[in-house]
């Protein structure tokens, strides 16, 4: 371990991106059963329309776009970011008030426990460490169970005012969907919402010891999420950069973020991500009790990895990748294919079962971890440790097989009221990809589906975000509640920050490409105000609109710099004389003009019509 | 006009990229009817397969992969490029041979007699102008017509070899594919390419005036094709950095190149592109007809248009858009659109019928226009001028009106043994594209369907390539058979040479992942030999085998730049100690030593093998 040499960078930390978007307002918006919660939404402001030559009294207001904002209080020029204290914990009342958990006196697992009393990692620790909490002896904590006894929680509602924040601002024109037989509201309730968890088909990552989180659904049912994979790795990157990359990716609009951290301080890192996010974290716990067997996957025993699960769940994990459907009698299966096994913690437990010839100890100690799992309310995400990392493995026997054992698996969280999610692949053609969506609905009675991708060829190693966002578009219009980001270093490196940018964008056009195509209400409004202003030549508001306003302003100007330019009527496609937008204005003003419709045009007399729009100058530019 | 400042920059035209890729061969195979043709296809070498602490002798070698190849002679390392020669006119004879055409003493349009005679362009023009041809008095020239007299020329046996390719090598697993309703054979023969181009299911563009042209087919039983846009504007970019864009886009994958040049210089830009060409070359000839009435739509007449086509046939365009559909009757049906008319062809004859309240005259003087494309064997690409410019204008009335026009019109064009493709939108959402082809299989007899993306949602500007990348992927699925590319500067400036990069290689995903989903025989053979690599840890063969070995190989290195990294059985998404792959090696290592099945997984009793396991050392290097 290096620990005696690392600290923190406080020159670092102290450069945390929080600008806020431009032309952008936070705003908080209240509830009705719980008035204390403060759901935030980022209003953009959008300029007026102009007629070119109009008079700037006969400017047409537009109104401005409410849109669902993830970044969390980094964007609000009114609060004040200190790292070093953490976030404030917004939710830690509304858990209190539930009257379930306790305070515990010192952190319970035996890792936390030596990590505290190391004091060569005192100059890299988070210092505000808050006292765990837990559920009370017989008691369960977790959203389902809430919500299983008809109980609205903030967090419930929190999600209800968040996900329908489009509908407030009018719905414009928008076009039927094709759910594939999900059942989207018009609008989203919070007694829907409790619904939806209390039967298992939407999930509220939530550890009571992340009070700091502004509640998200994961759900067929909600707008589709992503999530973004951040971590150190024994290679490479420092505490300092995880955070900042945490800060970034909900920056671009990760709904989740995963810190999949190897190195010798994960145990720290996460707990400075913890405290600094508004997003759920979810882990993969194998990797850690890895790491404490000094990798030896044949020496990884059920009370290291319980003292792991319990070491992060008092952090305050809110959702653990747990691979419990990797049985031993399904590994062979793989031993034929292209690729084998590609996911890490599928590999582990391989190793694991072949080494000990016994059954995977996550398995056989399946109930065990309900029991955690409840008492902090942490979501399981049921890794699919046998997913295929080939197109030309996709589909087969291992990934069903798997696939069976996750249904079985979620049928026992659930009787636990444990919040279930199911994880899925991978590398998938397209023809494949709705199999995978219909058998996960199936076997799993509709738990919430979280893919990686899929990847729909393996050709272009460089351009992976693409190559993936592809199948998690088609795979998030089919139903899939949850996409998994994929960068363009897939592959081949670790993402640095603007991989992570990369990757982020690409799956929330994928997201809401399939927000479209479900026809989730609401959804299209985004699209229409940025067409209308595309079309108005509103470069501004384009530019806001867009999910990444610098890039858009950048590409723009690397044309046609001069401010001026963002006024013109034109663009650099066509030059100034040469538009078709401008001659469209123009098509506009006519058929208004003259009362033209598709059966006037043709029974009227051509001539007279003709005389009529010369004599008005052919001009682009008749006022309306 | 600036033309008497224009000269060309010959030191910019002597930097042409013309490296080949690496672990990459040039190859030719021959044809069997026509024994003279020379196919271009690339080879990649790979890497023997090494078991890690394994002797090199025992070392298994693996298979070239052959590729096929866009690239020209650039990539031909054999082949000396000179760009002011132009490239070798290796169809001339096939021409010839075939007896139809005559010579033309000059060139037949008044304004290529005008271009000719203005010594002010000397210092801009192509020195080494070859005398056009055109067809024969009561010969036509297409490809079409000798088709449909059972003659297979040598450009469809040409093409057979070509799509062929990768089956030579063996096609290893294969996916069932799902196509939609095409008839895919298994094998690519001469006869079934002049099956499909007879009936008009595919099309092969190429002007007798373009015999440098490697022939290339668009049709749904074919590869999918991708097309890239390239052009000088009003606004920036000279004839050298055009004709370096065009070899940039065919180097990483463009089968056909638009050029949509607007500048002053177009005619001679077009003859420089032409004749260094070796993929087909369209046009949208409305728009330098829209420059020689200085940009006033209203002033466009059929000859100056008629001229034009007759100018550009004779430089040698493959295939024409003409927005014919865009009739007077329909165009009112755009006025309540939020983004109106947004192609710029559809546009300017759109305002002309509204000036002139006459029928488009593309419409009226359609015949005449199949006269002159069999005179020289030009392809249509039937324009949708009305395609949508957002998702909210997506699948309207004015679009679908359009498409029954285009449907009249290919019939049309088939009397006269013209080739045709259908140009489709847009901006369209997932659930509404596959109305898009059904409607356009329907309505235009499967005339090759030859579509814009279609981009799934607006929002994202600066990434339109992504947006559009989705629904390109899908599109192709359903049977497009050639997509033209977006950009990451669409809608907000001139697209560079690292953006032409960016769209070819996504679009290059998209083709390629429709190809895999419609089963394509033999399109799986890249991927399985890919992921075989990546499997295996041959990083150089990863990155050889990728889209773009550049950028895979940069990648890597910017986590592992030392040498010894790309021949490490380990990356650095997990490090040394930590890596599934190379704990899969073991799981096969173990699954084929010990006969393990998955039945007798259950049977055999666990202890022992778990000791024998132990025993040999739990170890990750065991010989097989």
């Amino acid at each position: 371990m290096k620990a005696k040499q690392a600290r923190i960078d406080e020159g670092k930390l102290g450069a945390i991106t929080c600008d806020p978007f431009p032309a952008s307002q936070k705003i908080y918006a209240p509830g009705n059963i719980h008035p204390s919660i403060r759901v935030p939404l980022r209003q953009v402001t959008q300029t007026p329309t102009r007629q070119l030559g109009g008079a700037e009294k006969d400017a047409v207001l537009n109104p401005p776009v409410t849109l669902y904002d993830t970044s969390g209080p980094y964007t609000d020029p009114s609060v004040t970011i200190d790292i070093r204290q953490g976030l404030d914990p917004i939710r830690s009342e509304w858990i209190r008030d539930r009257n379930d958990v306790e305070d515990l006196p010192q952190v319970s697992s035996r890792y936390g426990k030596l990590r505290l009393a190391d004091h060569r990692l005192d100059a890299l620790r988070f210092k505000h460490l808050r006292r765990p909490v837990r559920a009370r002896a017989g008691h369960n904590v977790s959203q389902m169970h809430y919500a299983r006894r008809g109980i609205i929680t903030p967090e419930m509602e929190y999600i209800a005012v968040r996900e329908n924040q489009r509908m407030e601002s009018g719905l414009d024109h928008q076009h039927p969907g094709n759910s594939w037989g999900a059942s989207l509201p018009s609008q989203i309730t919070p007694e829907f919402v409790r619904d939806e968890v209390a039967r298992g088909r939407a999930v509220i990552p939530a550890n009571v010891n992340h009070p700091e989180l502004e509640p998200v659904i994961i759900g067929r049912n909600f707008l589709v999420k992503i999530n973004a994979n951040i971590g150190n790795s024994a290679v490479s990157s420092t505490i300092e950069e995880e955070v900042e990359k945490m800060v970034w990716a909900i920056r671009w609009g990760s709904d989740t973020v995963m810190d999949l951290s190897t190195g010798p301080n994960i145990h720290e890192t996460r707990e400075w991500i913890l405290r600094n996010s508004p997003v759920p974290i979810g882990t993969v716990p194998i990797y850690q009790a890895l790491e404490k067997v000094q990798g030896k996957a044949e020496e990884l025993t059920w009370e290291i990895f319980r003292d792991t699960l319990v070491e992060q769940a008092e952090q305050g994990v809110d959702y653990f990748t747990i691979h419990a459907g990797v049985r031993l009698r399904y590994v062979p299966l793989t031993a034929k294919r292209v690729t084998g096994i590609v996911s890490r913690g599928g590999s582990i437990l391989a190793k694991w079962c072949l080494a000990h010839h016994s059954e995977n100890f996550l398995y056989t100690h399946f109930e065990e971890i309900c029991e955690i799992m409840k008492a902090y309310d942490i979501t399981f995400s049921l890794g699919d440790g046998l997913r295929p990392g080939s197109i030309a493995d996709a589909n087969d026997e291992a990934q069903f097989a798997e696939l069976e054992t996750l249904g079985e698996l979620t049928k026992i969280a659930w009787k636990h009221d444990v919040q279930t999610m199911i994880e899925g692949p991978g590398h998938v053609p397209m023809q494949l990809i709705r199999e995978n969506m219909t058998r996960q609905l199936e076997t799993c009675g509709e738990a919430p589906f979280y893919t990686l991708g899929p990847l729909t060829t393996d050709v272009a190693p460089g351009y992976d975000h693409i190559t993936s966002a592809i199948g998690a578009a088609m795979i998030g219009w089919y139903g899939t509640a949850m996409l998994c980001y994929v960068t363009p270093k897939e592959h081949l490196g670790l993402p640095e920050r603007e991989d992570v940018k990369e990757g982020v964008i690409a799956y929330k056009i994928a997201a809401h490409a399939a927000d479209l195509a479900k026809g989730h209400p609401g959804a299209q409004a985004r699209d229409n105000a940025l067409s209308k202003a595309r079309f108005e030549f509103r470069w501004e508001d384009q530019f806001n609109l867009g999910f990444d306003p610098e890039r858009a302003r950048q590409f723009h100007d690397a044309t046609l710099p001069s401010d001026n330019a963002k006024l013109a009527h034109f663009c650099s496609m066509c030059g100034p004389h040469f538009c078709s937008m401008k001659i469209t204005e123009d098509v506009r003003a006519y058929a208004k003009q003259v009362g033209v419709t598709a059966e006037d045009a043709l029974q009227q007399g051509m001539d007279s019509k003709s005389r009529e729009f010369q004599q008005k100058g052919s001009s682009l530019y008749q006022k309306v």
